[in-house]
């Protein structure tokens, strides 16, 4: 397995900015995330402070970006990851698809929707997943929920009702989702908590309770502890220094993970320094394994 | 007078970004610094990663944060600001031309290229001045010393030999300066130190020795100790926190002088930062004062 200098977690505005940088200083890099890069930017109306590019709408920031990358040669990966292990002197990214292996990581993943429901980091792995590509063979057969947060999870529910019996789609969102397969049946509620309950999962909604064997939570992003074992985080953030960098030698972060203000410039601008520390720090790890 | 809420000082990416923040969010704005924005990048033949606007020309990106400014109303107010005094719940900046109050400042000038002389500081006040446009008028019949680290000080040099008898111009810049008026002698060599001697003030060059009434050190920036008394630094840097806050309450700093990485994305980044932390102080100083 070939080992990336810089693996990039995440295509909003930070992530991209990040790789920019990188590649900019010569560093081979892998950058994961969706091609469509950031559905929150996506549907920004307009943004009227991204410096250079006046009242601009998210969808034309989203294609400058892409631009961007395009005439840098640098493609993005679409993967989703679902662990990252500290190995020492480099780390080891778990993907639904895939393993990948990088000497430094840049979180730029994104600040996930709300809390956690009650009962759902609790049974993670037990009845409750986040990923349907890594786990729908795992319920062949039986009968599956999907909690989806953007419209984007619709695909994964219809292929989760490929592999299994029935689908329970939930949406958090208000337009009404579109589905070809006859064993998906969406049901509207505000979600209140997962419960395990005689070997099944249970999604408790505000108008009802969804029994089946599995609770799928899928959201754009996870929270940052659970993608990293040992990683400091102070709610939904990574806590990160000035320099972008985490408690974990070789981890940094930017972007709206690393907390608020929300904002484009900000998150460019920490793509930007999480980068070019990145590149301070592999220097230092090639003197020491000289 | 009237009272902005934020004063900011610099028009490079990281002034631009925090006055469109800021205007944006609402507030009275000052903005001080060049029209023509930010000398360096200005100078940049390419930058390649500044998210958005690929592979452009320095000049193009200062034309396109202009227009931005333009666009949303925001005027540059071109002024050189002398002076940054604390007063408790608000600022007072002394410029060259005019004094101006404001509840909050964005320190957004840059960094100083360079150290200061040996000398210089020690000096300034006595045969040192960094302004010449303020101090020209107590050097009338006399004979001054003008070292100039860009080519716009040329301007200042012409204006200091209209009101003194004698300005020796001394450039640290390879290309040759203009001059009109013919009692302004320009001298090459490599600064080394200020002294004071009988009354008069002494550049030491490499080459030779320059003794006149006063030494303008005319930089692009100043360094932040000098502008602001008490403000915490490193070196050449403002100390600031993640959300760009110093150690003076209400004062937040961006850009280059916060320290390295000195790139366009991070300045955006941290005036963008900047001018929303200023926000929220603005928030809670109206609670304070009601």
């Amino acid at each position: 397995m070939s080992r990336y200098d810089i693996a990039i977690i995440g295509t909003g505005p930070a992530g991209v900015s990040a790789a920019l940088t990188a590649k900019n200083r010569n560093k081979s890099i892998l950058i994961i995330g969706k091609k469509e890069l950031s559905n929150k930017v996506l549907k920004s109306h307009k943004i009227l402070n991204y410096p250079g590019l006046p009242d601009i709408a998210g969808e034309d920031l989203v294609a400058a970006m892409r631009k961007h990358l395009d005439s840098m040669g640098i493609e993005i990966t679409e993967e989703q990851v679902t662990n990252v292990y500290a190995m020492g002197d480099y780390f080891a990214l778990q993907c639904a698809k895939e393993m990948y292996e990088a000497s430094t990581v840049i979180i730029a993943s994104g600040v996930m929707q709300g809390k956690p429901l009650p009962g759902e980091e609790a049974n993670l792995g037990r009845g409750v997943s986040y990923c349907a590509t890594c786990d729908a063979a795992l319920y062949k057969g039986k009968e599956t929920t999907v909690l989806g947060y953007s419209r984007k999870e619709e695909e994964e529910a219809s292929f989760l009702a490929e592999l299994t019996d029935k689908v329970y789609y939930v949406p958090t969102y208000q337009e009404d989702p579109e589905f070809s397969p006859d064993n998906i049946e969406v049901i509207r509620g505000i979600p209140k908590e997962i419960r395990r309950e005689d070997n099944k999962s249970v999604l408790v909604l505000d108008s009802r309770e969804v029994v089946s064997d599995v609770v799928f939570v899928l959201r754009d992003s996870v929270s940052p502890g659970q993608l990293v074992p040992g990683l400091e985080t102070e709610g939904a953030h990574i806590k990160t220094a000035r320099d972008m960098s985490t408690n974990i030698p070789g981890l940094f972060a930017a972007g709206d993970i690393t907390g608020t203000p929300y904002q484009d410039a900000k998150s460019v601008g920490e793509g930007n320094v999480a980068a070019l520390t990145a590149v301070s720090y592999l220097t230092e790890l090639a003197k020491k394994q000289k």
